[in-house]
């Protein structure tokens, strides 16, 4: 007898597993579930047909329930809600939205792909709010849009710096809002550390966004027309954007009992598999684990989604294939601006008491000569006795993204930092340089890894000029107007081997320089002749990203 | 005592060799002996500045002999030619190419990094022509800049459908000549295989270009102003640029019987160490093990002749350090596409009797709702039973480079095809889809190792035909006016279900679509029906790329 499928979420985890399932299983009996009007559709897009640049609403929709159906044989049906589960009867409780008729499905395997809301917290006066909005799916979508086209709002109020609230913040600004954006934390895109977020906060405000951090929203006002932040502040403000998170959707996974964490993250197995072994989740709903930690963590992206639903369905038809945890990696364009990351971040690394070390380095996108070459600002974090990548950040034009997919690769692959110098990627001007970014990582963090060099972060030196440290800056003369750290000594690298007897012997010495290279290359002098020194891990472009 | 260390080249290997040496030992004696005038320079930018895409002549020079030898105190002699090597006395013999003086050198390790010169075939009537170019260092991009600006040539000539020969014509189209390429093989770019070749062919024509392939030069007349084909066809034309390959450089290694290759080029260990266990070689006149194929190769780039320099700086200095091989990733700007290989191609498995299958994808550079989602063509060869990926080609506008890196690091890391569906990169749609394409290259070949669909390959198609087999084309009918495959029956995928019975039991079925995934799908269906079939691989995309 055929095998009788019930999928809960029509989209990205729900969508994928449906399909993936009618080509390993001509016969199952396949019904999906979605309570909203839509399938399959593209969450992601959502900001940008907002903004317009992405003009047709059709396109959003990828695949039609029409379509689908045809294409899949799967009995699709929207407008209904699964209100409940009965585990031992095997069987759903549905409520059909058009007709308010309830009524019983069985199943032998369940789907759950439900996807998690958007959080709205209890905040002071906010039912009353009139133009208030959260965006998840196409009727939000077409609110927000109809809203903007009919009342013509000229400013907005965005909460919550993540990659949601940060692409709306453009697209906002793409339909000539005035934009003012409130993160509670001092930073924007929580998977940064501070230093690289703040490379964009910068931008932000070259792009005249009015950036607010360290605040949070205390209450609306006036229906929602002024924003009450905890400083006192108050902003006036035609419509709000709120956008600080997502909950996972578990309402009837919880009530019936299936194991969740804390925040209510259904917790799965390396399959997929809930606690009852006939009930599947996948997606924005579940715990799952941090490839790099081995935490379980509620990682709400697409890739996963997708990676899940194809888990799923070749659990269910029998075929071995598991989940191998998430990276998390992800990239947000915002602006002129990319900004890609994988794997763990300091400030994790730094809560989970793991041991690591640090690079920063500020490589062209591609080679130096080729019109275009605009700098990226790379983190990479790594293990140092067993070599092992942690994670990454890149900030940049172009190019951002292409390297921290390989370090993805690289980290999912098992390599060590070492193995990125023999990573041989593409070469030509336009694209990048003969040593590429990733390669430069890899040699650097060897460096440090052998003994070559010695590095300080840029949050150390505030505290080493207080205590009196020796700093030596190797730049040109020049260059110092970008800015320099208190009381440093200037001796250009191409001086250096002539007026090395300026410096202490008996003294640490702190060696900084643009971008930190030739800091480098003034360690390996310095240590050669003897010098105790130290280099500032990416020069002063890390250093002064944060003081600005 | 302090070593005394010779390097042979002051560019891209000698250079990169120089300035890890000096990084390791401050006290080594370096002496770098370049025959030209320039160290250090941009060979790879050389014809983007003839083509004025790159303003600034000085951008050319990376590093000046004045700056390289007081940031690294290393001795630079340039204009000086390295005309014999003796091992026994461990010298070398130089001129000074400005004052003809000839003098000694010795040496405790030699290094030598003398790269590869144009190749120029003794063609009739060569030796005659005035204005024929070849390009590989300043003084060559000078004099041809020279021509163009006094001479302003009308049409030109370029021979030789590689890298250089492709940048030549794009750079001289962009100086507003009519440009003529000539190639004796059926295809430009080597590297690619016949079928992603095509797609280039086709934007060449659509770019203007006089593209001649199966043709070789016989002569030319006219002190150049005449090309004379192996057709008998002549071309006019004001300028000849050669760029057919590159011949090693190794005249004073062959001398001084070093082993070489049959071809000429240096055969050097994974530490690149000569046949003299004193003399070390690098870069483009070293034949080294390909990585995938682990035959010894020459492989003429810069990411080599880059990594190389700093193994051998670390080998001189005692470090464990060594060359794993080359993948010859590549990538080339030909006008509005960009094409990338890492790898081997089928060409070369089959002459190597390799074992291996072929997978050919057309995924859109990012979500196809975003604007500018261009497809790109992708193929990707592996071994079906190790799943090892063996290489892998791509050809589209953006996004082509990213994913073959990619690969690129997946062979490196000795991942196999099943891992690509693990690979995790970013996204978000101006990017990427939330499926990369190298998911779907380890899904598709996935679904082959594990015997869920069968392929059958583009070149296959036609003796498929005039053997009468049944060919199934599952697109939508408006779909067919891109071309169909001879007596092809036409049923589209979302009525295959109903009209199956309009399909040959007994009879293999061969499917096809647009790009191959529906056909796929279809294979799907018709196996659990119990049909046998065969996907067209890559779809009539694929198919029709080379029928043009
Ligand atoms: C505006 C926006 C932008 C985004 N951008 C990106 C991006 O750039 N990159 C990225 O990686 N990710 C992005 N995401 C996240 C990505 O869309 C999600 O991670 C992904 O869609 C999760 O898939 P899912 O199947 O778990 O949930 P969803 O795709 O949300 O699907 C769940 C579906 O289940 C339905 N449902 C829930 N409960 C029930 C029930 N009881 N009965 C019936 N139906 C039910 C819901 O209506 C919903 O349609 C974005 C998300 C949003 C909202
Ligand atoms: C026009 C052009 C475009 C290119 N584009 C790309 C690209 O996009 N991507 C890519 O990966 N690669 C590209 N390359 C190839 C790349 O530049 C080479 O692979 C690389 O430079 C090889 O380094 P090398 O040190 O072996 O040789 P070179 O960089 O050529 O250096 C060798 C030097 O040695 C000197 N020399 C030789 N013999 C002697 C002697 N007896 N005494 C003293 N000096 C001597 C030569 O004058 C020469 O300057 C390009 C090359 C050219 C010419
Ligand atoms: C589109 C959707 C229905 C999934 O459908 P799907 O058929 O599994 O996915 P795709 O269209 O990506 O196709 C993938 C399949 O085609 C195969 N394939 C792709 N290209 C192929 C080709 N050229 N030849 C042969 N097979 C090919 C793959 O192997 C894979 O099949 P498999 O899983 O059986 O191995 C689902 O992902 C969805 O609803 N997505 C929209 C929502 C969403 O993801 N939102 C978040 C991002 S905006
Ligand atoms: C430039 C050239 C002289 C090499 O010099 P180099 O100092 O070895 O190379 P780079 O400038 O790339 O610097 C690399 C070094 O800086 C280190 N580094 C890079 N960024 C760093 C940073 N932010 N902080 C600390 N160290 C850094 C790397 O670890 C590496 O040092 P290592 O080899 O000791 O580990 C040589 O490659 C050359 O002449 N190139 C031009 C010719 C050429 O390559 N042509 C072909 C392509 S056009």
């Amino acid at each position: 007898m055929s095998k009788k499928i019930v999928i809960v979420g029509g989209v990205a985890g729900g969508a994928s597993t449906a399909a993936r399932l009618r080509r390993l299983d001509e016969e199952a009996d396949i019904i999906m579930f979605e309570k909203g009007e839509y399938i399959s559709f593209a969450n992601c897009g959502l900001p940008y047909y907002i903004g317009g640049v992405i003009s047709e609403r059709e396109q959003l929709l990828l695949q039609t329930v029409e379509e689908m159906s045809h294409k899949f044989k799967i009995d699709i049906r929207i407008l209904s809600e699964v209100i409940a589960i009965d585990r031992e009867q095997k069987q759903l409780t549905i409520k059909n939205l058009k007709t308010d008729e309830i009524y019983c499905e069985k199943y032998d395997k369940l789907v759950l792909s439900p996807g998690a809301k958007p959080t709205v917290p209890p905040i002071k006066g906010l039912s009353e709010c009139k133009q208030l909005f959260t965006l998840r799916n196409i009727p939000d979508t077409d609110r927000i849009k109809a809203y903007i086209d009919s009342e013509k709002p000229q400013k907005a109020v965005v909460i919550g710096g993540g990659f949601i609230g940060l692409e709306m913040v453009e697209n906002l600004k793409h339909q000539k809002l005035e934009v003012t954006l409130i993160e509670a934390t001092p930073q924007v895109m929580a998977p940064l550390d501070i230093e690289m977020a703040s490379i964009i906060h910068e931008h932000l405000l070259d792009q005249g966004i009015n950036l607010i951090l360290n605040q949070s929203v205390e209450a609306f006002e006036q229906e929602g027309h002024q924003v009450v932040l905890s400083s006192g502040e108050v902003i006036a403000t035609d419509m709000i954007i709120m956008a600080i998170g997502v909950t996972p959707e578990t309402t009837i996974a919880k009530a019936v009992g299936l194991e969740v964490t804390e925040k209510g993250s259904i917790i799965v197995d390396e399959y997929m598999r809930t606690s009852d072994e006939s009930i599947y989740a996948l997606g924005d709903a579940v715990s799952i684990k941090d490839f790099v930690s081995g935490e379980k963590m509620m990682i709400p992206l697409a890739w996963p989604a997708n990676r899940q639903g194809r888990v799923v369905a070749d659990h269910i038809c029998g075929r071995a294939s598991h989940y191998k945890g998430t990276l998390g990696s992800a990239v947000a364009k915002v602006f002129d601006y990319t900004v890609a990351t994988t794997g763990n971040n300091e400030k994790m690394l730094k809560r989970l008491g793991r041991s690591y070390e640090v690079v920063h380095i500020h490589p062209n996108a591609h080679a130096s000569y080729y019109p275009g070459a605009f700098p990226i600002a790379f983190k990479m974090l790594f293990d140092p006795k067993t070599g092992e990548i942690l994670g990454a950040q890149g900030v940049g034009m172009e190019g951002v993204e292409k390297r921290i997919d390989v370090l993805a690769v690289a980290i999912k692959g098992g390599l060590k930092v070492i193995d990125l110098q023999d990573i041989e990627p593409c070469y030509a001007p336009p694209y990048n340089s003969a040593k590429d970014p990733v390669n430069m990582l890899g040699y650097y963090a060897a460096n440090l890894i052998e003994g070559l060099v010695e590095n300080t972060q840029w949050y150390e030196v505030d505290s080493l000029v207080s205590q009196g440290a020796f700093i030596l800056d190797v730049r040109e003369p020049f260059e110092l107007v970008t800015g320099v750290i208190p009381k440093s000594v200037n001796i250009p690298l191409s001086s250096l081997r002539q007026r090395i007897s300026e410096l202490p012997k008996e003294k640490d010495i702190y060696v900084t320089c643009q971008i930190g290279q030739r800091g480098y290359v003034a360690c390996r002098l310095l240590m050669a002749l003897g010098y105790s020194c130290k280099n500032i891990d990416g020069g002063m472009k890390t250093y002064l990203a944060v003081q600005k």
